[in-house]
């Protein structure tokens, strides 16, 4: 393949309904800064300036209030939307059927807005080369490990955090997604991973958080306000 | 034994030099809603009113430092002061070399001011009824294990991030720390399952952080003003 001509897309996955926000709106409609969650995520994709087409897979009845935010703020970045599905997979399966051509396809929760250019571009340019790049970072917290009715010790150095965005060749991506959903699908590696296929680990970073509580919106708020000062 | 007349110990671990705040005070000294976090974090036990005994441990070179802040924030809950040792696994041993009487000893870190009321009771009851008792959290982030030069997926459901106030019976705790050290005693509970004891996992709390960063500090203060609120 030729890198030059690879097509890049991004798949944003906004499948929740924000429950454990404790919140009438859905976590990734909650504004951060004034503009919605959702809106800075689709941004961030869009300012790496590398022509990513950007797919945007929303569970159908949030498509109304989605088209009032986009009037509302005059959002005027290019999106393509998709439905969403039962769950997270089948969400990112028909974000996968819009892709046309074949390239790079980045998988990105809608709730992580401070995933920074870096990280993008790191993710991309791996998967060109690898096939596939996942954003790790290392595990601070002691964990133990759940067997029966009792737990063990484990050594937290020989476990890393995952993130999004994950990126794949859209060939391998959209063949592993042929399989039948599975529970333990917890994210696209998984997926990727079940074809045989060898993941690769990338840096990614400890601001890259999903947000999920409001206690991690004021977290976000707090790292955008940093970074208008640095 | 007979739960009433059980001593209670809290043995309150300052190793740190805060080297990850990228500040030259050490982190415990930081201050939340200007008084520093250390201070926060002993009044949590003195405040349990089940009569705690507080054991401090601070590295030699911190004492001065110490001593100024006592004086300066009036601080007059009392604690006794134990010498920090090479790691934290030699800090607890220093500390558990203060107590005097049999009963139950909690091994806290320093930088976890945000623990709750709740969990400090229920750790120091439980531990009375099982030798042991170990705060713990659902993990919520995506994992997987490293494994020489690959990585693979595993069930974050069968796992569990483990916090502290760790309460223990002094003799299981104290018989624990006669062992050799280490590398992979990462907390007390590693220590104690190395003796052969099962160890008793109770909810935790997500509030309960560990601070360790700039951030860690801000959602910190975030909680703080929340809880004021509410």
């Amino acid at each position: 393949m030729n890198e030059k001509l690879l097509k890049k897309y991004a798949i944003i996955v906004a499948g929740g309904s924000g429950t454990r926000m404790g919140s009438a709106v859905p976590k990734q409609f909650l504004k951060l800064n004034g503009l919605p969650i959702l809106m800075h995520t689709i941004n961030k994709f869009d300012d790496s300036k590398i022509g990513i087409e950007i797919i945007l897979v929303l569970n159908k009845e949030m498509h109304s209030q989605w088209n009032e935010l986009v009037a509302q703020h005059n959002f005027t970045t290019p999106v393509k939307i998709a439905e969403g599905g039962e769950t997270r997979f089948h969400s990112v399966k028909n974000g996968l059927a819009l892709l046309k051509d074949e390239g790079i396809v980045a998988v990105h929760d809608a709730v992580r807005p401070l995933v920074s250019a870096k990280t993008i571009l790191s993710a991309y340019k791996t998967a060109e080369m690898y096939g596939n790049a996942v954003p790790a970072i290392p595990l601070h917290d002691s964990i133990r490990q759940i067997e029966s009715s009792k737990s063990i010790a484990v050594d937290r150095s020989k476990y890393c955090v995952i993130q999004t965005p994950q990126c794949f060749s859209t060939e391998i991506i959209k063949r592993a997604y042929l399989k039948e959903y599975k529970f333990n699908f917890t994210d696209d590696a998984t997926v990727v991973e079940a074809l045989g296929e060898k993941i690769q680990l990338i840096d990614g970073s400890a601001e890259n958080i999903k947000i999920t509580t409001p206690l991690d919106l004021t977290v976000a708020e707090t790292v955008l306000k940093n970074r208008a000062i640095a």
